[in-house]
């Protein structure tokens, strides 16, 4: 079948956006319907998705389902989906901020949403978590933008600047900023006791204190690969004291979210750049799947300033509005507002999203189940 | 700027190609000028090809710029760019027989070449080696098929059934189909003395004989990563022997192809399949640029076959007009035709192809250089 589709680039994430209403009819929308199709569309059977337009990477085989919103006060809705590389599965458990950019900007590209002055505000709302998101796309001069030069930590291409504010992060999943109550737990982290923070804000998510099991939080990427089997079982385990899952069920491998943090020290980003430990507040290590994430997601971001916001939790820093993350690939700043008790209503990120091709996906029928 | 361009999976490769009578007016066509819009299409310039639409392997990062031909007797003209993974540069070096199946099915499908009943011929000219390959596109009841059930070693995906033949490829890049004047040399390999062939059919490549250095030939592909530091040495010197490099050039990382090759043995394909030693004739581990290559180049395949018809080869198979040779995706069957001393008129593998997507591409302009 032929099926439309764009390929964006949010932030550090490569994401095709498929318009629902523009999908084949014989397609239904539900996420296991859904999942025959993408499968088959990214070629994710194969471990360099050889039959398909996927990326092959964590962070280039994502994939989201757009529609206009009939729900009040938002724009469009928007289904994540983060394709299998070498399995033909799709997890449906997270959500991606980047790719919440990238959609801002595709919308306002193609109209869903009409350009309103030199910034224009689309209200999304993902729908695999029910996280609400509000970004401000830059149409300076009153139109849609192509190209531009903001840039993001991780690569030094240009896009157009858009801001992403999540609206009322904590608790989205479990209900609780706190799943087991506490700021502070011990998990176990390669056989030995770990000071662990679980936070459910931006994505649920687990955070070792790094210290405390021999480590930095300034890891490189190639020392983290190391350290991919015991974080594994630290999202297991961590996942069955939040309550995502019960014993028995199959591991899951995108949620929670799962890392290290650490006091900022001096370190050399992917692309090079010397970053100092004064330029910022604390260092994060995060897998992406099983794999160390190049940088870090955006919703593992709001969860890092959530928990800062926490007394006696993992990320011990300064606190103010503006929490300045190191990761791999640079420092990223994360700003709460409107924050009551330990529960921010406003976690802006500041990043750029660049619309990469558009295209019409010649895609195999799925195989019978 | 917005270019077309459209994703075709050729054998195991994965090329974007642009028709060159389409490409924006402002494009100069000369090898030179494309690189920078290829470079800025892909994302070139990031290990995973972020701000493009690059696959981020040597295999998923192809490009070629397609033309019908005013050369009588051929009926389309390429010219293919391997395009770089983290480095804003293309390899105009060489050519690549699997995105040869994928133009002429694409060429078929655009109208370049009418359908003639159950097969269409479609004869290419790869313009950066004067390559000729003959095509046949399987069109199956007068039409172009978009699917299809052909499948080749290391992908279980179906496509189009493509056979493509190389025609006459002794000696195209050199003039002569052994450059040092012998079928047998020695070169060093990590320091020890190693056996080997330097032929120049299909690609100028250079085999080394697996056995006299402590090798088997079915060595794994993580193996094989451990022996691309010492196969790039040899393949740099056997650039200087085979008169394509002088002292001093910068080493190319694309020419010639480089591997080794063995007696075959009993191994597992990268899907898992057994594999028996009598089910081929000769066992061949490739580079592909500086990674090892998952299955093979069919330049690279050519060029062995070729190197089997030559006494005294390293390659040392049974002689007969079908040569099998045992890489690390499966067994790839070549046919030596017409061969006339130790050069054969034409040489046969049997492929498949499938179009992926029709895109318009927005590529940001070219940095000035």
């Amino acid at each position: 079948m032929h099926v439309p589709a764009t390929l964006v680039r949010g932030g550090t994430s490569k994401c095709w956006l498929f318009d629902q209403s523009a999908l084949p009819t014989t397609v239904d929308t539900t996420a296991q319907d859904l999942e025959g199709l993408l499968v088959n569309a990214y070629g994710a059977a194969d471990p360099v998705q050889l039959d398909g337009v996927g990326g092959a990477t964590p962070t280039t085989s994502k994939a989201a389902v757009v529609r206009a919103s009939d729900a009040p006060g938002i724009d469009v809705d928007y289904l994540f989906g983060q394709v299998g590389i070498g399995v033909r599965r799709v997890e449906w458990g997270s959500n991606c901020g980047n790719c919440a950019t990238a959609i801002a900007l595709w919308a306002v590209a193609r109209g869903l949403v009409p350009v309103t002055g030199d910034r224009t505000r689309v209200v999304l709302r993902n729908t695999n978590t029910g996280a609400v998101l509000e970004a401000e796309v830059d149409t300076t001069g009153g139109r849609v933008h192509e190209f531009g030069t903001r840039t993001v930590p991780g690569t030094r291409a240009g896009g157009v600047a858009v801001g992403l504010t999540f609206l009322d992060p904590a608790g989205r999943t479990t209900g609780s900023v706190t799943p087991t109550g506490r700021a502070l737990d011990e998990l176990t982290f390669d056989g030995q006791p770990a000071a662990a923070t679980m936070v459910d804000a931006g994505a649920p998510m687990v955070l070792l204190d790094a210290a405390g099991i021999g480590l930095s939080g300034v890891e490189s990427l190639a020392e983290m690969r190391d350290l991919v089997a015991p974080l594994r079982e630290v999202r297991h385990a961590a996942s069955l004291r939040m309550g995502l899952s019960r014993p028995g069920d199959t591991p899951d491998d995108a949620v929670p979210k799962v890392g290290i943090v650490g006091a900022p020290a001096a370190y050399r980003t992917s692309l090079g750049d010397e970053v100092a430990a004064e330029d910022y507040d604390v260092s994060v290590r995060m897998l992406s799947m099983n794999a160390p994430h190049p940088a870090i997601g955006l919703t593992s971001a709001v969860g890092v300033a959530v928990a800062a916001l926490l007394d006696g939790s993992v990320v011990r820093a300064a606190t103010g509005p503006v929490l300045r993350i190191g990761t791999p690939a640079g420092v990223v700043a994360v700003t709460c507002r409107d924050v009551v008790g330990s529960r921010p209503r406003r976690v802006t990120v500041e990043r750029a999203a660049r619309i990469l091709c558009e295209a019409d996906l010649l895609v195999p029928d799925p195989l019978p189940a």
